[in-house]
């Protein structure tokens, strides 16, 4: 990934963080998915009041960018108003894993505080194991070869 | 809601449900978000493997639109490939009847069979009750008045 | 439903309700299911940090219910800590619609109030339609036949 | 732990696994959790046909224990039909991992497979960070001491 791919999709996460949905906790965060094919996709976290429901920055990003038809991603990368970089919590990190599946690689993770530290990780160093839509048998080959 | 506004919306709730990720059960589900200065936003489902996660088209619509910036619709369109129209599941309910206190009014729900069948109602028709952030008294302000 | 097992019902949520995990909003929510055979198992709603996870207090009856092998039920109540009665959430109506379809009849929702006021309605009254594992063809007889 | 009480815990996941309600996939999986004061609670695998419900049996097994009122943990245990170990999915880490700020200590998580294969880890050795109610300055006092 070169500088400016890595840059544009911090950017893009650090734009659609202003736009979280955040009226039960006022804690907002963006994030952004760059498809194989480099197009960008960004995502923010979405609150309910009912337990079970909303979505986080990073699996709103990948449900974009699959509404627009793109389901193997090289990269995501996350932000906060956290000066210190955040994680992906466990169920992301579940989504992240299921779409390495789909696009038969590793996903690499950006971490950005607001202070701009960069920490650069990747969905099989954070995971132990993936369990998977591969691990069920399922046909993925449809979601492998839409886009070029 | 005009005649172009309501088949513009339903032409991408079909467009968008070509890319349903349904790897599970195959069966695609579209859906698009009409806001309230005239934006349209589309959705899809997105299958996990695991119970407790993935979105139905309807989230996915609403939350595609939260990443641009929006929060106050007018009408949701869902479309499948079943000859007749079906309707948001309860938890999609839930979700568009959250969004209906940010809007604060009633929300349009138009289901569409793949036959063209078109069924008309609201999600205040279709819940007995709404509950969401005004009942706890959260402040929605932000999000009344992000365009327009 | 006589007047004792109603009573029974409603003291159960009230005592499960006491249990609540809830550091996120401090507003406990008990609930209790009537299982076809006469059981009765309680649940509370217990938060999480991330937007997608945690259980209202309806799910988590229910799901005792099942670790005990009770799958069709008469009657679920709820209770939370306000004057009046509360009605289960959208995503617990689907929740509790997919089960009406097991049991293959309507579910009884008692909705209870700190004050004692009482509100007696139905899944199938609270419900438009109801979507659910019958809909998709799948095979609910295992677990028609478990108790009794 | 002892192995008494390791074998005890086995047991009762496998036989809470016999009430999974899998509808959907007829792939069920059982877990039990060992409570601070040596209670042990079941959990099962409750599948639903909507993208976003339904629990796994770890969460089910923490959500009964919830129920009991206890919130701090030394173990869990998951099964399953498969030969090999299964380990738990993301979003469980991420349930098994707040709990384990509740406890404000580590939780071992014991694997075994239908051969009889175990495999021991814990929650802080899946999970490279844990993100959780402490994290957000959350109280989780009132939960630490209910059962002495």
């Amino acid at each position: 990934m070169d500088a400016d791919a890595l840059s544009g999709l911090v950017d893009l996460a650090r734009r659609t963080m202003k736009n979280a949905y955040v009226p039960v906790t006022g804690f907002p965060v963006g994030a952004a998915v760059l498809s194989k094919n480099g197009q960008m996709f960004g995502g923010c976290n979405t609150q309910s009041v009912i337990s079970g429901m909303g979505v986080c920055a990073e699996r709103s990003a990948i449900d974009h960018a699959v509404v627009n038809g793109h389901y193997c991603f090289d990269a995501i990368a996350v932000v906060s108003t956290l000066e210190e970089p955040i994680a992906p919590c466990g169920m992301c990190l579940q989504y992240i894993g299921e779409f390495s599946q789909v696009a038969d690689g590793d996903i690499e993770i950006l971490m950005v505080g607001a202070s701009g530290h960069l920490e650069r990780s990747s969905i099989r160093k954070l995971s132990h194991r993936i369990f998977g839509p591969s691990d069920l048998g399922l046909d993925l080959a449809p979601y492998r070869h839409r886009h070029g």
